[in-house]
């Protein structure tokens, strides 16, 4: 009996094999992407997320390649945390291997990494598996698929994509590979989910530079675009509207200056030379003749849109006739501090266009029409859904099953699942344990679900931490110190009917052991909070 | 010179007009609805919110009606606040007056307010004030918006609206009193702008009937169907699918089941006597004919919907085979826990049915073209867009100015800014001080920004207690006792380093004043733990 190829999508209940996939076949691994997931409204203070690798940690010299379809944080975010374990080389196209650098630099990681930079159309091979990226569209220049020859079979792997037949690189996907794959024979294709509860076709970027042009049109003060710092697409889109319409452009934000200079240097971004100038510079120009891009789409408060709504940037401010454009979809959980920037930006008199009004941003991911496309174009045996959370997963399971793939040939899964692929079977195995690493300050992993709970807690309802001095005897001596933060600001009254409690109570208990002692201490504290707040925060009492 | 009319919305920095507003006319004043507002992501820890009335304590004995629009919570939820300050009566159509009566009595309130029981179509004086509810269609039957004659002339209140011209209780708008408002002469409209970015018309509350049509006709197994307690014309919806495909319908959760019975005794929901059965009952039966309706479409943990997703629930489970329909649109804010509640179900083998898949749902509010037909209808001299977000004002703003009303004529405004109208000005006056008045447990009102900034803070970092004794010599006496919750679970080391710490600061300082030696203790205690943790915990020390 031969043996079975496994594939596993890492990561927590998030999207599913967005982040990081695993493929094994004998002793040898491949790894696609390691990015990062962003914290949900209740991870309460933790930086971002990587995904859990455990399973790679007694196979590191198994790990023959790391491979990255493209440049977002969600693929090559956490790609420093495993290049600490992992010491196979990295492949990936010139793009992507740029923000890949930056990041091994700042690790420190650079010299003990090879970094082999690819094209797509390469063949390579990586110990048993031929390795072929093929180019997709999607909102970064450099994108690719890959097709992976495996000794059960071709696996094809769309990467994050969408079917533009004119994005701003002029680069369409290779629809011809992806036919070739086919003729071959696709034994399992996983593809992108993201949009699967989207009909018909995702509009081509270039559609944004039509609203561009408009909104450009119109303006008649300063115009400020905020996207992400590397969406590269559309920096080109905003640098093109620019020099149309004769205004220079200042870049704000050192991450996206950072992105434009390298891309510009890789020859991603083609921007005429006196095009960009400094903020200063923009300052004492005409409003009519200046854009200026910044980050903070998403509302982040540090943001410079961010502090630019909350009049916090000492740099820039906004002025009534200023036409801000938000360039860049919501990423759920984020609706509220968007919403809360153009409710503020409004209140400064500018005009601000965004998504629901104008479509100055269109999603980078296939709907569900393209999604029919690649399934029939690749025509696979099997198919794994991936890049989304379990309802977009479900839902383009559904869709290759209305397209004739049978059911029993998809597999709808979840992080952490293996799937075992043979030249005629696909099982799903099962799960290793597994979930998030939560990243907070300087510490990866210590951050469990207990300490979550407990910040939700004390979100909910603040703590009280009682510190009593007792005597001998057993009855309190002086007055305990109180320390509270988080619910009401209490009175002098309340204080002392709780000091009179705790008297009370260690008359009748004084003489009990300690442990126990502290804990009936805390419920009397508890429920003289409750009774007079209708509050529960944290309470700890300190027995002296 | 005559006296001017003051109209006030009244609340914080949510949606305008929404929850409350003033009409002010020298010693009189009348309020329309007194609603709650929900606490955005952020307001941790609050339960609900209430608006600001400040400016009315001060006038309680001018107040001479509080009129309602419709009986939703965000419309009725806070009457028993205000009624707890104004004794004037109330007036409201019978569905709204029948919430509006629950809330009273549990309040105890209910004896000392009169509720006058009105119609659409009703005249009535208030003072110097004429009221003529008239009817506008939405989610919830009896709805009406309100014209109000006063003395420098008609004022025309929207109320939540759509024009659905083939509502579930048969009941369209009143075209025609709009129509005659006009040959009046409208001095101002306000009108609902929450669907304001919304292109079109909203569709008839009647097509989810034919969504609901497919599903139940596809459906093998159980139907459970989640949706708001108070919306009422889906409940109406459900149970006529329910009817014609032969199953029968279970209630839980309480909030609906009250609600069904006083809709169906005043007449508002016209179900089959037998069609309602007890849930006990329901689980007996196939499971092909069964629906239940259950509440928890935001996926609130605690609702019936959140229970059955993470399988909480003790009465019920979600079984493979199950159609689950979410029949609610998602609050904004509630996207992350609806979609985990949409992922958990799929998890569980259900096939979950939402608004972005099919029309089970479709939004209360008027979409763009029913605001333009509003206003052309109505054609008021001036114009003040209210119920919605600054963004939405806005935007309903420019869209009546592209129908011709004159810029200076409309007045986008935020809550508290006072409006001030004659038979032929309107000027934007003086925005009174006020903002969120927070309900948390029993509290209302004690909760401040400070209070909530400290939640932040520790919902970000946790907090850190150290009590430490102090001999008279200001050195250390034994070992400090610390207390910590919500930062990493610190090791033996940690705490000796801190001990160590701060031996050698009072070695230093011990000597120093009480509170300067606290403020040196937090900050020696804040450095230790930022450098070993990159966080910044909020510190306290007490002194002993």
């Amino acid at each position: 009996m031969s043996a079975k190829l496994r594939i596993i999508p890492l990561g927590g209940l998030g999207e599913i094999g967005k982040n990081m996939t695993a493929i094994e076949y004998e002793d040898e691994i491949i790894i696609i992407d390691v990015g990062i997931m962003f914290p949900e409204n209740d991870m309460l203070g933790i930086d971002y997320i990587i995904p859990d690798f455990e399973y790679l940690l007694d196979k590191l010299d198994k790990v023959k390649a790391v491979l990255f379809t493209h440049g977002h944080e969600d693929h090559v975010g956490a790609v420093s945390h495993l290049m600490k374990h992992v010491k196979a080389p990295i492949y990936a196209t010139p793009l992507t291997a740029g923000f890949i650098q930056v990041k091994l630099q700042r690790a420190g990681l650079h010299k003990d990494i090879r970094l082999n930079v690819i094209q797509a159309g390469d063949v390579f091979d990586v110990g048993s598996f031929t390795i072929e990226p093929f180019h997709m569209a999607h909102s970064i220049p450099d994108c690719v698929g890959f097709g992976i020859t495996t000794p059960v079979g071709l696996i094809v792997h769309s990467g994050d994509y969408k079917f533009d037949h004119t994005p701003i690189d002029g680069w369409p996907p290779d629809f011809a590979k992806l036919a070739e794959f086919s003729q071959r024979g696709v034994l399992c294709l996983m593809a992108d989910s993201t949009n699967a509860e989207r009909d018909g076709w995702t509009p081509t970027e270039v559609s944004v530079s039509a609203a561009f042009e408009e909104v450009f049109g119109d303006a008649k003060g300063r115009i400020i675009v905020a996207s992400f710092a590397s969406h590269i697409s559309r920096i080109q889109q905003v640098a093109n509207a620019t020099y149309r319409h004769g205004r220079k452009l200042a870049i704000t934000g050192r991450s996206m200056r950072d992105n434009v200079k390298m891309a510009t240097d890789l020859g991603y971004l083609d921007v005429p030379n006196d095009l960009i100038i400094e903020l200063e510079q923009a300052k004492k120009m005409p409003p009519s003749k200046v854009t200026i891009m910044a980050t903070g789409s998403q509302g982040e408060p540090t943001s410079v849109m961010g502090r630019l709504a909350y009049g916090r940037d000492h740099r820039l401010s906004v002025e009534p006739g200023d036409t801000i454009i938000l360039s860049a979809h919501t990423i759920p959980g984020n609706e509220e501090t968007v919403t809360r920037i153009i409710n503020r930006l409004f209140q400064r008199g500018a005009l601000v266009i965004y998504e629901a009004m104008t479509h100055v941003h269109v999603s980078g991911h296939a709907s569900r029409e393209e999604m029919k496309l690649l399934i029939n174009l690749v025509r696979p045996k099997f198919f794994l859904p991936v890049h989304g959370e379990l309802r977009h997963l479900t839902q383009h399971g559904r869709l290759a099953e209305e397209l004739g793939i049978p059911h029993q040939n998809i597999a709808v899964v979840e992080n952490g699942t293996i799937i075992e692929l043979t030249a005629d079977s696909l099982e799903v195995g099962q799960r290793i344990p597994g979930g998030y690493i939560y990243v907070d300050g300087d510490s990866v992993g210590d951050i469990g679900r207990k300490v979550l709970r407990d910040r939700e807690r004390l979100a909910e309802s603040g703590y009280f931490v009682a510190s009593i001095s007792m005597g001998k005897n057993g009855k309190l001596q002086g007055k305990p110190d109180y320390v509270t933060r988080g619910i009401v600001n209490f009175e002098a009254d309340f204080y002392n009917g709780l000091t009179e409690n705790i008297e009370t109570m260690l008359d009748r208990h004084g003489q009990k052991p300690k442990d126990h002692l502290k804990q009936i201490m805390e419920e009397t504290i508890s429920r003289f909070i409750y009774s007079s707040t209708g509050k529960r925060p944290m309470v700890s009492a300190i027995l002296q």
